[in-house]
C-alpha cells in the first residue's frame, strides 16, 4: 500500500492564497496521506509581539520555556487547526497532532554539550502502530513540529527531520513517497534563475554540488534528510513546489540513491 | 458499554497543581473516557498582553476574528497539548482535538439578531462514529471549546454545552456518565459555605433553588446544561470537584430527572 508524506514549508504556510493552494492539492492526491508542517514566521512575529527575545547559541535559536509555549500555541494551535479545518471543507478527514498526541512521536531533550539549546527535542520513536490506527480508518493526519519526552515535557523538532522519521517508520510496511514542498519549484543550479532545476541528484552529484556550492545553507540539512530517508527504504523522495503535487510531470527535483544516467 | 464524559473548568486549568491532580484522577477513570477543556483566564491574559481590546454585547465577550486566533492558540494548542503531554506521562493515551480535527463536532455560526457575537458556534452535530473509532482503539479524546462549520470556518463553542453534547450524542449507544468540574464540591446552598452542598438536585427543586436565588448567574446555564443531558438519556450528571472523580463517595451534586426523595 502506498503513502504520500508531504511536508509544506514555512512560506506556504504565511500567505493565505499559497496555503489554500497548498492544501488543495494536497487534498486531491489519491490514497493513504500525511502532512507536516511548521509554523514559519507566525511563530516569530508573535514573540516580537509579547517583547520575547530570540536567544541565539552558535547561529541557532534557543527554544526556552517562553518560546515552547509560542510554538505550541501557533504550530499546535493556530497553524494545526487551520489546515484541519480547510481540509474538512476540500472533504479531506483530517487530524492534527503534536507528538504527544497518540503518543505518536516521542524525542529525548537534546543534551547539553557545548550549547544548551533548550526545549529541543531529538527523535527517539515513531509510533507506527498509531499511524496505523488513523491510516486505515482513513484519516489523514497532519503533524506538527512538536514531539514529546514522554514525562510530560513537549519538545520543538525540527520539522524536516519529523517528516523524513515519518516516511522512514512507515516504509517497514508502506511504499512511502516523501515530498518537501517549499517556494522554489526545487533545488536551483543558480539561487537566481527559478527555472534552473536540478531534476536529478544522486549521491556522487551530491557531493558535487556541495563542493561547488551550489547546495549550502539551508538546503544542506534538508538534502541529507532527503539521502537519510532514501538510505532507510523510502521508496521516492522529491524536493519542490506545490505544483508537484497536483501534477507528477510538474518540474522538480528527484533524489536518486543510486548513480542516475 | 460505559463511557465518562469529564469537563474540566477554567479555574482548575489556570493552577498547575490544580491541573495535574485533576489529570491524575481523570487518567485514573476505569474504561472509556472523554475529557472536555476550556482555557480559563488564559486567553484573556493573552490578548491583555497582546494589547486586544475585549469587546462585549448584552454583557457577553464578542468573538471577533482577533479574539478567535487567541482562542485556537490557546484552547487548540497551549491548553490542549499541555494536557495530552501530561495524560500521556499518566499511561493514558490521548489525542487533543478541536471540533474539525476528524469532524468531530460541527457548528452553525450564530445568526445575527440584536447582536452580533462574532464566530460563535452553536453545535449542529456530534460526529459519533469519530468518537467510536478512537474510543475502539482505546484512545482518550481531549476537546477543547472550538468547533467548525465545516466550510473552513473554525468557531468558539462554550466548553459546558460541548460536553453536554457529547454526552448525549454518545448515549444512543453507550451509557454515559458526565461529570462537570470546577472550584467547589458542587452547588452551594450559601456561597460563602463550602460544604454546604446540595447532594440531589432534581426538576422540581431546581425550580424552587432558581426562585430562591440560590442558583443564579453561571450555575444557571451549567445546570441547564446538565437537565438537557438528562432529558436526552444520558445517564448519570454530577457537578462538584476533581475528587469526585477519584471516589464514588466524594461529596457532590448528582442530579436527577424525575422526583428525588
Amino acid at each position: 500500500m502506498k503513502v504520500s508524506v508531504v511536508k509544506i514549508g514555512g512560506n506556504l504556510i504565511e500567505d493565505d492564497a499559497d496555503l489554500e493552494q497548498a492544501l488543495d492539492n494536497f487534498a486531491r492526491i489519491e490514497g493513504l496521506k500525511i502532512l507536516v508542517h511548521g509554523g514559519g514566521k507566525l511563530a516569530t512575529q508573535l514573540a516580537q509581539k509579547l517583547d520575547i527575545e530570540t536567544k541565539m547559541v552558535d547561529g541557532r535559536r534557543v527554544t526556552d520555556a517562553q518560546t515552547l509555549e509560542i510554538i505550541t500555541m501557533v504550530y499546535g494551535g493556530l497553524v494545526g487547526k487551520t489546515i484541519v479545518s480547510k481540509l474538512q471543507a476540500k472533504q479531506c478527514n483530517a487530524i492534527s497532532l503534536s507528538g504527544a498526541d497518540l503518543d505518536i512521536i516521542q524525542s529525548v531533550k537534546r543534551p547539553i554539550k557545548e550549547h544548551d539549546f533548550g526545549f529541543v527535542g531529538d527523535i527517539k520513536k515513531v509510533n507506527t502502530e498509531g499511524f496505523n490506527t488513523l491510516l486505515n480508518a482513513q484519516i489523514t493526519p497532519v503533524c506538527c513540529a512538536i514531539t514529546h519526552d514522554g514525562n510530560g515535557q513537549l519538545l520543538n523538532t525540527n520539522a524536516d527531520t519529523i517528516a523524513s522519521e515519518i516516511a522512514i517508520a512507515l516504509s517497514q510496511k508502506y511504499e512511502v513517497s516523501l515530498y518537501y514542498c517549499f517556494e522554489k519549484k526545487g533545488v536551483l543550479r543558480s539561487i537566481t534563475d527559478e527555472n534552473s532545476v536540478i531534476a536529478d541528484i544522486d549521491r556522487i552529484s551530491y557531493a558535487q554540488l556541495i563542493e561547488e556550492g551550489i547546495i549550502a545553507d539551508g538546503m544542506l540539512p534538508k538534502l541529507h534528510n532527503c539521502f537519510h530517508a532514501l538510505e532507510h527504504k523510502v521508496q521516492h523522495v522529491y524536493v519542490g513546489g506545490i505544483a508537484m503535487l497536483a501534477n507528477p510531470n510538474e518540474l522538480k527535483t528527484t533524489l536518486h540513491l543510486n548513480e542516475f544516467n
